[in-house]
């Protein structure tokens, strides 16, 4: 499998957990971006955060000694506003984070009365009232989007539900199918490929995720690895054939060894 | 079937949709609470709503004509109380209505680390925040309690989620079992029954809802009766008999034609 290392031209790389964790840069971030470059393999790093602003990641990048342009970035508000702009939409509605509110309505028509589309982010102050006025927004014409389908992700002092319980609710009560924009649907893996005009054959998903970054490469139809910094695998892998790496570190050995 | 009402010595009143809607007194409540009065038939009222103290329904009753004793009116809330009290519990957390909060924290410590019981109610400002934290509460040794489950409730301009989300989520986000107070559980009806000494055999629930009332009664082994004041019955009713009646009036015809 490590053989297919051989011929990638492109790596998709997630950012929290294998870049860095908190504020913490993680092993080999500099070493493997200044392999990379010599060698001419093309990279960009996909986080399913909605958050912040792309900016705000180039800087942590820069902290981990890495210097990227923003068009190397792909962040589910990114992929949600190309998502607007492909399918020509307007008069949207946003659920979600302040700053993808603003990002969005800067650039579309905001309606919170009969919208196009309904788009789902995540807020930790989001109230199931606001929860209730969505649910009424949307009518059987009504788009809907989601960021991202994780439903839990660790923080300090236990856990934050995520954007996936906001899914759960609204697909139960409309009874309507929300489209996931980040991982692990294939649609921001397939937006950052023609992007970079890439092919599948030629791409590898580098993540410290199963459900989002590993699963997302299965589903796109990439290569894909595992960073083993601290996630458990889930006990069903689903015998998807993926490569597995101690850090960033033995990535860079290992390409280095198939290119041989 | 109708030939039950024959011996029935004890009505149990859905509120809402029974005796009014809104700010509306429904038909026949005055009729049917005189003629019970009349024949020693005794009632009482049982509402899954925890947002309001018991002598605001008493102040509604008094509305549609009717003066009853607080001691006759159940609101989840003095179901909770009961069931704290019956079960010897203190420590407790609360995410719901401060209504619900003051009533439970007057007399029970409140308990925002480990309690021995987190109990779920409604109340739309409820944020994620406000359910992570409470997921994060709940260990291998907390019991959780919740005043209703009904997922949805018909407001002005749509629907409002109603506690069942909460359910949802934290039964999903815990893998434990939250055991509900209210309609359908049986543990408010047993718990009503008991303090009036009466036999199931006795006793019959009239209601507009399916979902709680009915099968409410159902779950509880009494005789129901439910009021087509404009709710939709279920396509499937399960196969389980219950009586039908337009109006309180004609709950009111039907018993006097059962006793004569």
């Amino acid at each position: 499998m490590y053989d297919a290392l051989k011929n990638i031209t492109f790596i998709i790389f997630d950012l929290d957990g294998v870049f860095y964790r908190e504020n913490q840069s993680l092993e080999g971030t500099k070493e493997i971006i200044d392999y990379l470059n010599e060698e001419n393999i093309e990279y960009c790093f996909f986080t399913n955060n909605s958050n912040y602003k792309i900016h705000r990641y180039k800087e942590k990048l820069l902290t981990c000694g890495i210097e990227v342009s923003e068009k190397n970035i792909f962040t589910t508000t990114k992929l949600i506003e190309h998502y607007l702009f492909e399918n020509n939409l307007d008069n949207i509605y946003v659920l979600g984070s302040k700053q993808l509110q603003d990002t969005l309505y800067d650039k579309y028509t905001q309606n919170s009365i009969n919208p196009n589309i309904v788009i789902l982010g995540m807020e930790n102050n989001i109230t199931l009232k606001d929860i209730s006025n969505t649910i009424n927004l949307i009518d059987k014409d009504t788009q809907i989007i989601a960021a991202n389908p994780d439903k839990l992700i660790p923080v300090k002092d236990g856990f934050e539900l995520e954007c996936g319980v906001l899914i759960d609710i609204i697909e139960e009560y409309t009874k309507k199918m929300v489209q996931v924009i980040g991982k692990p649907s294939p649609y921001g893996f397939d937006t950052i490929l023609s992007k970079f005009d890439k092919q599948k054959s030629e791409t590898l998903m580098i993540g410290d995720t199963f459900e989002t970054d590993i699963l997302g490469a299965k589903n796109a139809n990439i290569y894909a690895g595992w960073i083993n910094s601290g996630n458990k695998l889930p006990y069903n892998t689903l015998d998807f054939d993926f490569m597995s790496f101690k850090s960033l570190i033995e990535l860079k050995e290992k390409i280095k060894e198939a290119k041989r």
